[in-house]
């Protein structure tokens, strides 16, 4: 397996410029991982013909699989195929199942194809198709130098579907050993990455060094990967996990099976298996909490109603809040966002209801109630909690975190967590 | 100029895993796009000494200017100096001026230096530094092959003030014609790229050579570039630029100055100009039409309130639509948006609603109103339009399309637009 060797070219103009700042090689880096293979060498060229031709040609002499990324669009840029025609000598045919593809893609968007459409469907002879779920171009797949080509679309979420559906079950029959790799992942909110580092170094001064820890950000929540590569260490981490596991309590959102968890699908999940409804107040954060919940397919069942009541006169008119509230206390207050959360459960006739107010900022701070300043309100009629905290940052950093907070301290809640987060004592 | 390249080495483990974004080489490639230089092929590889020394061998013979970064920090896996003294065979010796910057540097800090950081003084016999004001590694200048290599630190704070205050002087000092470069850059929404590029192209079969025409997708907008490269090219497109602005008319949110408009910044400001206030009545969006608005600095201004109202009975109990209504057409209908967006109006006492009703799906579709089918009404309360799109994709991509086209709908009604736009004939 150690001379296994995998190699990524990325084509595109944009990611040449500085325009797009490439997402895509981190993306395939962490699919490949599971299989146990790391990308070696990585070369990323602009959309221009003999510089494809010369890299392909080099990079196929050089590895075992070669991931190519970018250039099977429409337009006069893309070359990726012409080139791999140019490399293996052959020429570019039109390709039925890319043909089929692509009028099968048309026909469901009721929508004609052009001429620089069906471009997409002209492949080298000797090529494959790779099955774009969601897209208009396929991916190629072809055997060049003994090495094994596939090409793969830009758009980061056909790249993904189509690496998850079609490619990483492909590479799994070619690559040597790659079961003995075994990830188990956890995903966590609450704790910074390097907190959670020190956290779990400090708390186990004799891990073994045969299980590996990983950690990775994806803001607002942190992956913690335990990476285990022989059958002695798969055993010796079902021993060892159990110890993550009561170390992070409540912080662990969930194991990671497929695709991560996100708190707001986490949310949905819990309050369907209750049989309960939420509601939403939100001020600062505009619409960003009921967006977040109603993303998640089926949040019908368990969210009827949301409220964005940014002014005063519209949190009093649309949700009850008494004016003397407001004036006495502020409309970022502990009293304010009591009383919008009873007045959004009231108006929605929801069991459980999330309010929101706080200074986003820029503007708007002042030295009481700096930028950043956020009251939260979750909880039933009967038992409201609320907590305040001051957020640094941007303004679509706050919002990011007071949404995530505001879902997470509902997910607590749901699973009725005895263990207070570590961000309530812990203000940024 | 035609003939000068440059090209970036990237070194560290972390860019390979997927565990870092690389966001370095956009950095760089911005700052030397302002000398109108473009980086013709950047390698990313581990920290490994036999590959770093084949690449910057391999590199220095193909290009005048090479950008190294990473790999010159304190600990064993920092490779980049030791590599370049291999590839140019010099030895490596204590650099007086980088000894003195770590003295420097530590004695700021009331820090003393250990064996770890004095190894970064270590440079090629040859080699000048770099002076970095923020970080104890110093960068490293060295010619081999003829070819200019300028050595970065990994830290993007350290390399951006590295960039910015050494490399970039430097290199306009051996970049010939360096001011020659103008790009003007159109942010446009309702016509995909692939149409875009043929519409120019039909438009205009004798468009001059000496004017780039570019195309970048970045859903749901798409930007469209004028690269020219001559005064002679600038003038010409003053000539030009104006028939392209005529051809796409509406179409172009706005020329991009500095960052992109995104079509809620372009409504909001709108909004602000001609102090009028919006409010939002999302069915199947929920609330992200909101958080988009909200999103913007200043939004208060003109957005006080939004209403989140996915089921029928809060359509009616806090939007005031007919019980009536719903029954006879349902909830996707033309009737219950148009009901929808007045009570919206009346609620928030706003000049502008968007109300939106669909299926975003996956289930939740019959065969009279599929999955994808939403009603959008948008307006005053006494000129009220309304528009019926079927939008394929996955739940959300339809919301996110969704979203783009009511506030683009809002943004044509605010300038007045005489012109249809093409996606309200075509269906997606």
């Amino acid at each position: 397996m150690s001379n296994f060797t995998l190699q990524l070219l990325l084509t595109g103009n944009e990611l040449m410029t500085g325009d797009v700042i490439d997402t895509n090689s981190a993306m395939i880096a962490k699919q490949v991982s599971e299989l146990g293979i790391d990308i070696n060498r990585r070369v990323t060229i602009s959309d221009d013909m003999s510089s494809l031709v010369c890299e392909i040609e080099h990079m196929s002499k050089q590895c075992d699989v070669l991931i190519i990324n970018g250039g099977l669009g429409p337009t006069t840029d893309d070359l990726t195929s012409e080139a791999l025609a140019t490399v293996c000598n052959q020429p570019l045919i039109e390709n039925q199942q890319a043909i089929n593809h692509l009028n099968q893609w048309a026909k469901n968007r009721s929508f004609t194809l052009d001429k620089a459409n069906l471009k997409q469907a002209w492949l080298p002879q000797n090529a494959d198709i790779i099955y774009n779920r969601t897209g208009s171009a396929v991916g190629i797949h072809i055997k060049i130098n003994d090495c094994e080509i596939y090409c793969t679309p830009g758009v980061p979420s056909e790249l993904k579907i189509m690496m998850e559906e079609e490619i990483i079950p492909s590479l799994t029959q070619k690559v040597p050993n790659h079961d003995s790799v075994h990830i188990t992942r956890l995903q966590t909110f609450g704790i910074g990455e390097s907190r959670l580092q020190t956290m779990v170094d400090n708390a186990f001064p004799d891990w073994p060094n045969s299980i590996q820890v990983g950690y990775r950000a994806d803001s607002p929540t942190v992956e913690l990967k335990l990476i285990t590569r022989s059958s002695k260490a798969h055993q010796l981490k079902t021993l060892w996990l159990p110890k993550i596991q009561e170390l992070l309590n409540d912080n662990i959102i969930s194991e990671i099976k497929d695709t991560p968890v996100s708190i707001p699908s986490s949310v949905v999940s819990l309050l369907k298996e209750k049989q309960l409804t939420l509601t939403t107040a939100e001020s600062c954060t505009g619409g960003l909490i009921a967006s977040q919940i109603t993303s998640i397919s089926g949040a019908s069942s368990v969210y009827e109603a949301g409220f964005v009541t940014y002014s005063n006169t519209i949190k009093e008119n649309v949700l009850n809040v008494r004016n003397k509230t407001i004036n006495s206390t502020g409309a970022v207050s502990k009293e304010t966002v009591i009383e919008m959360a009873k007045g959004a459960i009231d108006k929605a006739n929801a069991d459980i209801a999330i309010a929101v107010s706080g200074i986003a900022g820029p503007s708007g701070g002042t030295p009481d109630k700096p930028v950043g300043t956020v009251w939260i309100a979750w909880g039933t009629r009967k038992n409201m909690q609320t907590q305040h905290f001051i957020i640094k940052g941007n303004r679509q950093y706050f919002q990011r975190m007071v949404a995530a907070r505001s879902l997470d301290l509902v997910r607590r809640l749901l699973i009725e967590s005895k263990h207070k987060p570590l961000y309530v004592h812990n203000y940024e």
